[in-house]
């Protein structure tokens, strides 16, 4: 029975669906279309994902045990697509042409885990690291959502995404290390100093 | 028009839904009623939030504009529910006394961003602080989903909370923030080596 398959299938559903709710509030509130067109092409690969795993499960289930430890995993990979969906109703708003409302804006900002933008500048010590190098994630506490550089985008970037000038940093996290990002990459701050 | 509280109660929808999908994770992953049994009691909260702010948004609309916006808050509020009820489907998993199947443990301890538990220790450094005072989630990226404090427990901690020998915390983030967390925890490291 392929369990690999089937738990290759959920991390990635797991992963996509907590990144997609995380950008969707993100289009929304920096209005981006962009950032919304890809939670919407997220969407159609979770349902992919969903019907993969299901597929792979009834060809795995060999006894009533497996039948029933396979269906608690299904049920998993269901509530993942529909936070995914939940994602896609929220990016669905942006593509729709609504404008972030000013209280949205303020919910945002007031929430235990906030949504920041920022800019690196000229002379940031982030440039040319790599996410795992600099340990950003465990040093300030900001989860990376997506970059913006020139005209791409790169959404979900790993340890192995390197950082450039001019690239706009979309990430969450709480008001003290969106603080430290903000100083890192306006060169306010050393990596030292973290 | 009370924009306040439509924003005071989006933001707790917001919040409690996120808080919601991590403890649900947990409680399949540590196989544990009472964090299932919070995510049923907290999804219940989160249904009687988007009734309350249906109620207001119908009380507030002045216009056309003010409709059209406020249906926008709306949207993100059901977004808010809907992935309230995919955490609650994932804890009735374990009300219904379905074991975690070892693939789901895979699937948690290899997904982008991953939830630990650890017991703190006699002599860490951790005793006796709030988690604002020493920043645990800006300085290791971990975020404490909640603790448990003999046979109570703590859901969704905030700033104030002050951390006490024995706590077992659950705590969201990634591997290299989960090493930091399980030494300070296991005082095996001090707040000055972070």
């Amino acid at each position: 029975m392929s369990k690999a398959s089937v738990k290759d299938i959920l991390i990635e559903m797991k992963n996509l669906s907590e990144l997609m709710v995380d950008l969707a509030y993100s289009a929304l509130l920096f209005n981006s279309r962009d950032a919304a067109e890809e939670v919407k092409k997220l969407e159609n690969k979770v349902n992919r994902l969903n019907y993969e795993i299901k597929k792979e499960s009834l060809l795995a289930a060999r006894s009533v045990e497996d039948a029933e430890e396979l269906t608690a995993l299904l049920e998993v990979g269901q509530a993942a697509e529909n936070i995914a969906d939940a994602a896609k109703d929220i990016a669905e708003l942006v593509l729709k042409g609504i404008k972030p409302h000013p209280v949205f804006k303020m919910v945002m900002e007031e929430s235990d885990e906030i949504i920041m933008r920022v800019t690196i500048e000229e002379g940031s010590e982030l440039i040319g690291k790599s996410l795992g190098e600099i340990l950003l994630g465990t040093r300030t506490g900001m989860r990376i959502i997506a970059i913006r550089r020139g005209e791409s985008w790169i959404y979900g970037p790993d340890r192995n995404t390197v950082l450039a000038e001019e690239d706009t940093l979309i990430a969450k996290g709480n008001e003290a290390g969106a603080e430290l990002l903000r100083k890192l990459a306006k060169n306010e701050m050393s990596l030292d100093e973290l």
